[in-house]
């Protein structure tokens, strides 16, 4: 693999393009001409790649023909923007916002549904999927063969760094001002997110569902390829500045035996099987991993046909960035 | 009502066993003699009430023969020392440790099963159930006629006030220090507590299941007299000082009109029902208060046979020390 690709990367000052940035360097992904770019806010600032600062430039100044490969790491607007025009250019695209259709661009982990990449036309479209998406479906593809899954339950507690910079800086006032006893102001967060836990994340819809949860049954069903799985899912906000954990219960048309589920999950790609007499957490060990956490892999308290997990995984990582990056890895087997 | 009644509370000093004697005072609970009891290292200290401070005596010197109705708010080793000796000097008791078998002692929460303290012989020996049981058992009470129930799915996210006044400590005690950028030393949990999340709260026996998710699994069956529910349940510890919040799914065997689940839930006894667009909070809303908060309340995303709901309560009010008194004022309905 002597070749090497002129890459841009939109939403670059983002918290998941600094990430993306660094995992590129870190794979030591061919990386021929870096462009990042962003909105006209963020440009002009500069962000260190292989030793050197790069200069952020204005993504709607950009001239897409200069890239092969396009990460966009921005928010859905900004892809809905900009990707018709990278793809008119001929640039291959990998969006991390979920804007697109699924139809004219997959959602695919590869260690559920990388097998899919192949079918594909270039210049390739793909989605990388939302961070809880990706987490779950890391976890349940080694077991898709060996449980016939009915239904996943999953209370997805999330960290505030996937709402950005300004959403950590204001846990961490929040958090100083109360243990000062000082008054409590809320700016990011319209009520107290220190030591509480906020039972919604996003606008819900008429039916009472937030974006996120509707995003996480889609993704989910296609990563895995089962249309018909039954996900129940609330999202809520944890007082935690990195790293998400999911509680999930798994309901079985019939009883499980343990230790093939543990050993699946100890061999499964992308997994790292906590033993029953210790348990992951978020800020402990996911955070800067590339791997997803799974521990308290145990049965219902009287019901064998019911399988019970616990994940943790770095949302920014994993959940986005770095499966951005494997992606881009498998795409460049094929010339782009 | 012109009758008093002498009262012991064993474990005074403790969290719940303050909260008890001021809610004894708050709700102007008919008593006589107040005799405040601990171990040996809690007592000799006191706790206001009715504007005098009761001076706190050793459990294990008492004459129970000087009460005629003791609350156990101490461990489940405490309760199992000194219940028998106190129902021998034939004082009723009232068990909020969950150490008493359940025939001796039936689990009881005055709005889903109230109507059994009708049936049972003086003196009276009853169990108030988890904070956990109880908060959920409040909240699916008024929905048992209307919902064709199956199973029930919980994650628990406890507040580490559970844990007594030390694990309160050591999460001010942890998040100052990292925010301080001083290295994180743990004492009481074992990791980091402290903008995190833990999975597992209490030991787990060789199935991984800690006694909080097995107690209530049997207890919430108890309370909704739903010997064959299914419960799935995982209890987590979050870094939240006071309030319990839940995060529960629902299956049905049929699909549900929410407007008449909402309805139920607004006219539920001891509920705080919260419309779709707003949501409870532990700390913003249940905290200090008498009445679980529910809110959330929805379908699953594309299944009408599934309701989500999520439940915040303080567990050391309506969690324990409320429902024992609210059980102590039934009781004193009839001559104890």
């Amino acid at each position: 693999m002597n070749q090497s690709f002129d890459i841009a990367v939109v939403g670059a000052t983002g918290t998941v393009g600094e990430i993306l940035v660094q995992i590129l360097e870190e794979r030591d992904f061919p990386v021929a001409n870096l462009h990042l770019l962003a909105s006209s806010e963020s440009a002009g600032s500069s962000v260190p790649f292989r030793g050197k600062n790069v200069r952020v430039r204005e993504v709607d100044e950009f001239d897409f023909s200069k890239a092969k490969l396009v990460f966009f790491a921005a928010g859905p607007a900004v892809t809905l923007s900009f990707a018709a025009k990278a793809r008119a250019a001929g640039c291959s695209v990998i969006d991390l916002s979920g804007a697109l259709p699924a139809d004219q661009a997959p959602q695919i982990v590869p260690e559920s549904n990388g097998h899919l990449l192949a079918g594909l036309a270039q210049p390739f479209q793909i989605s990388s999927p939302s961070p809880s998406a990706t987490a779950l479906a890391v976890v349940l593809a080694p077991l898709r063969q060996l449980l016939d899954l009915q239904r996943v339950t999953v209370t997805a507690c999330l960290a505030v760094s996937a709402q950005g910079r300004e959403a950590v800086s204001e846990l961490a006032r929040q958090t100083t001002s109360l243990l000062n006893m000082h008054p409590l102001e809320t700016r990011f967060f319209d009520r107290q997110m220190a030591f509480n836990l906020l039972a919604q994340v996003g606008k819900p819809d008429e039916q009472g569902h937030v974006p996120l949860e509707k995003r996480l049954v889609t993704e989910l069903r296609e990563v895995l390829g089962m249309p018909g799985l039954k996900v129940s899912v609330t999202c809520i906000q944890a007082p935690v500045f990195f790293g998400d954990s999911y509680s999930v219960s798994l309901q079985l048309a019939a009883p499980v035996d343990l230790q093939a589920v543990n050993a699946a999950l100890e061999a499964g790609e992308g997994i790292e099987w906590v033993e029953a007499d210790d348990y992951p957490t978020a800020v402990g060990d996911a955070v800067g991993q590339d791997v997803v956490y799974v521990g308290r892999v145990r049965h219902g308290v009287d019901d064998s046909s019911e399988l019970n997990l616990w994940l943790a995984s770095d949302n920014v990582r994993k959940g986005a960035a770095l499966n951005a990056v494997q992606l881009a890895e498998l795409l460049i087997k094929d010339p782009l």
